[in-house]
């Protein structure tokens, strides 16, 4: 008998009543049923993403919605300011780039947080810059940046503010509207307790007024006509509806739970990670931890892929490791989404029997111990 | 007590074993378990298409795909052939302009079948077409072309041949490399039994050494990333995992049931569905027809929305209605992918109901007994 745990950065556990959910016989999408869902859903996201905007739901995973927020928000031969201080920030460059924008960088190193002042510097030496691109929690190095200072930041400027909020969504506060965040992008397979093959972008008025001006070429992500579709609670492709039913049960969990005591539970479990982590003599990654992944520095000596291996294959748990240039030199523990406590303890216990399978010195219960103090209070 | 049925083309049912397959835990796509079960459903997708090429797997509806291809196939100025016959082929001229390319019509009027002479004399006098755009079986009209015959004569040119085989594959013979179509997009809710969510691309030989070549903008569908990740048994992006784990299931059902029973089946249930509408004094739209849906007129004086409606809200059956100029015209009823000679009786039954309903002179059995007389063979 094995048991399989998903411990990764997304995609995460889904609750049963989600999968039961999905589950039921597929309805057609052109039906008062479906519209009936749809409205519910649509309504659900905005309280998710506390805006007073349209959220679009897209079939697609993530990468899908951040095309989409480039294509709608750019034209051919803008000049656009991307904050590359992981592998997602650098999707955005690659996005920005596969359609011909100029690309300037923030360069961030690995792990460490974005500097806003750095962000309004850039913007000052560039003048005309039509939008930058920020990662809120950069889940390849486990650092959640501080986009309510970037954003006020940015405001001072023209320029469009447009952020991957793939991993931060429902997983601490996103104020969407009171930021100021002109596309807000997210996906369905991590805090949102779905499997993938959602997303989802959320535009301020300036950003659907600058959609209405993009000129770079666009079909299937094309939000305005997307956003005419979903006023009549519709999508302009075939939606996912499967998924789309499963979203309505699993944002009824999460406004059971309310997005306060979300946001608790979520920094609750990462900070017993991350004492557990350091009670077992491991170094964090991140300079400002995001709740969703901890990223821990593998110690010298050891293998990190080994360490995801074990895990995997002989204690059934899923974790992250290093992603591109990082690959061996850090894993990453989540608990993101349908995550409890003793979704923690589980992978802090076997995390101290797989490093010690490595010949890691540790002290079994060193780290349970840890984390349990966090979590009695 | 009611009961809901399908009898749209798309969303088709579901099979109740593949309902449960995406009911299961979400696995991990970065995990050997999720390799091997990717590696299946490729192997499964080669057998449905007929290839020995890749099948790419995409997290979207089929209209991502069918934007995948144009901008895999194209650069920007290229002269493309769009045979246009009803909702889907006007997509691919859409999608064209979308991108900048020049777009050269094959108008064919709604409900006639796209003559391949037509498309020859059309590559004649437009030289230099780079890629010809054509619909297998146009679900809007209810039209089946023949794409072996358009194959035949775009062959004779350097024009890569692309094919929207969404609610072909699976219904009929769709011999992807015998016939030498060289971009072939499927999507998972028509006779491939799955709830939408995934997209299919297949590509020939010559359409890779195109798409190496091709200059239109593209990311979330750029089909080398795609092939590369796809070829470690990974996707470029998080993949739609639950729809996969049930597109497992739905294609060892095809494979059990094999695809000359699964071709024969369909032109059973339609030729049934046919035998009925004109039983019943009824029309039939399609010149050449489909077997995935059934066109039929709405007879002079009907409201052809109401047939529709009363069908759904009363009878708890889904067909659908026409769609843009088609609207009211005629209505559609589908016997695809996980449906058998008791759910077109269903249907016809409804049918007869509802037309009595709505004052049309029907003598109650007339249309199951002409369907029992073809069903029976």
């Amino acid at each position: 008998m094995r048991k399989f745990r998903l411990l990764a950065p997304g995609p995460t556990e889904v609750p049963p009543q989600v999968l039961q959910a999905m589950a039921r016989p597929v309805i057609h999408h052109r039906t008062p049923e479906f519209e009936a869902l749809f409205e519910e859903v649509r309504r659900g996201l905005q309280w998710l993403f506390q805006t007073r905007q349209d959220v679009l739901i897209l079939a697609a995973s993530g990468t899908g919605a951040m095309e989409g927020a480039v294509v709608n928000a750019c034209s051919p031969g803008d000049k656009v300011l991307v904050l590359k201080g992981g592998k997602f920030g650098e999707r955005w460059a690659e996005i920005c780039q596969a359609y011909g924008l100029t690309v300037i960088p923030v360069e961030i190193p690995y792990g460490k947080v974005a500097d806003p002042a750095a962000v309004g510097e850039a913007l000052r030496r560039q003048p005309g810059i039509a939008a930058v691109f920020a990662t809120h929690s950069e889940t390849s190095t486990g650092v959640l940046n501080d986009i309510e200072a970037i954003a006020a930041v940015v405001r001072k400027t023209p320029a469009l503010l447009v952020v991957d909020a793939v991993t931060s969504l429902g997983v601490v506060d996103v104020p969407t509207d009171d930021w100021g965040v002109d596309v807000m992008v997210a996906a369905s397979q991590k805090a949102i307790m779905l499997p993938p093959g959602l997303a989802f972008a959320c535009l301020s008025e300036r950003a659907w007024a600058a959609a209405g001006r993009a000129r770079l070429p666009r079909y299937y992500f094309d939000f305005l006509t997307e956003r005419k579709s979903q006023a009549k609670h519709q999508t302009a492709w075939t939606p996912a509806v499967s998924l789309v039913a499963g979203l309505k049960v699993a944002l009824e969990l999460m406004q059971a739970e309310g997005l306060e005591a979300i946001f608790a539970r979520h920094e609750r479990l990462a900070a017993a990670t991350r004492a557990a982590a350091t009670a077992l003599g491991l170094t964090l990654f991140a300079e400002r931890p995001t709740p969703a992944v901890t990223a821990v520095k593998v110690p010298e000596g050891l293998d990190g892929g080994a360490v995801v291996r074990l895990l995997r294959d002989k204690h059934g748990i899923s974790i992250a490791g290093g992603q591109g240039s990082m690959r061996g030199k850090i894993f990453r523990i989540a608990s993101l989404g349908y995550a409890d406590a003793y979704d923690v303890l589980t992978g802090i216990a076997a995390l101290e029997f797989t490093l010690a399978e490595l010949g890691y010195p540790v002290r079994l219960g060193d780290g349970l111990r840890a984390a349990q103090d966090v979590l009695q209070k």
